[in-house]
């Protein structure tokens, strides 16, 4: 069988971005601020939906764990990659789209189901894996969201 | 006086960036689909508000001139630059503010001022300007948009 290193490389860093992907999801899930932010570099830039910016690994914890305790305690999170875009062969562009279940205001009332699109820009570490250097999240509505255009 | 090259090439790297959003906002506002597609890459990813989702140049242009001579024909923006990070010398995330006037619905009725996150990742070309790669918008409602988190 013919080999093609460069497609196994890049089939390699597909699942090892979709494994972070996973981890991100999965610390989501067990409401784990230090879980979530291993997901992140240690310089990382993090905006979430609201347009509140965190920066570095140590803030982005420090920015979920009372969440995690409070508003989203009972909350559920799934995402599916909907592209990878390789910027470079070690930097690479990755949308998620996610939804959301058990979220609660701040006055402890149950909120609808939630949907949204995460824009990560990951960067592959030494060891192979892939951290998140940069990530902005966008809430979308469900009267306004249109389907992907074709 | 003491030169220090490196500086000099950030600064101009950081004004090349500004011109390009000074560039993207002045198309939006003379609402010229095609001035407007010029700030981006060949083969960029544009993504807007509503998660939809257009490749290239062109689809960008395509995209948009429909709405330039419908809901956003009397729409004015105004963009602020919020932050640069190099994720290369050649490679920026960038995010910058947004507010508009003037847009309204398909039925031609006037919505409020809108505002938003704009979130790019930038590449200098070899003419030293810098073009969109990738842009991610983002609105932000009002009511959930916090003080950016010191």
């Amino acid at each position: 069988m013919p080999q093609n290193p460069a497609a196994d490389a890049h089939e390699k860093n597909r699942a090892a971005i979709g494994q972070t992907v996973a981890n991100f999801v999965s610390a989501w899930n067990t409401h784990d601020a230090h879980a979530f932010a291993a997901a992140f570099t240690e310089d990382a830039d993090f905006t979430n939906v609201a347009g509140t910016h965190a920066n570095g690994r140590a803030n982005v914890e420090a920015f979920h764990a009372p969440m995690f305790a409070g508003v989203f305690k009972d909350s559920h999170q799934s995402a599916v990659i909907r592209s990878i875009r390789f910027l470079r062969s070690d930097l690479a562009s990755v949308d998620a789209d996610w939804q959301m279940t058990g979220a609660k205001t701040p006055d402890g009332v149950a909120r609808p189901p939630r949907q949204g699109l995460l824009d990560f820009v990951m960067a592959r570490q030494n060891d192979g894996s892939w951290l998140i250097e940069v990530l902005h999240n966008a809430e979308l509505s469900n009267s306004s969201a249109a389907p992907p255009a074709k």
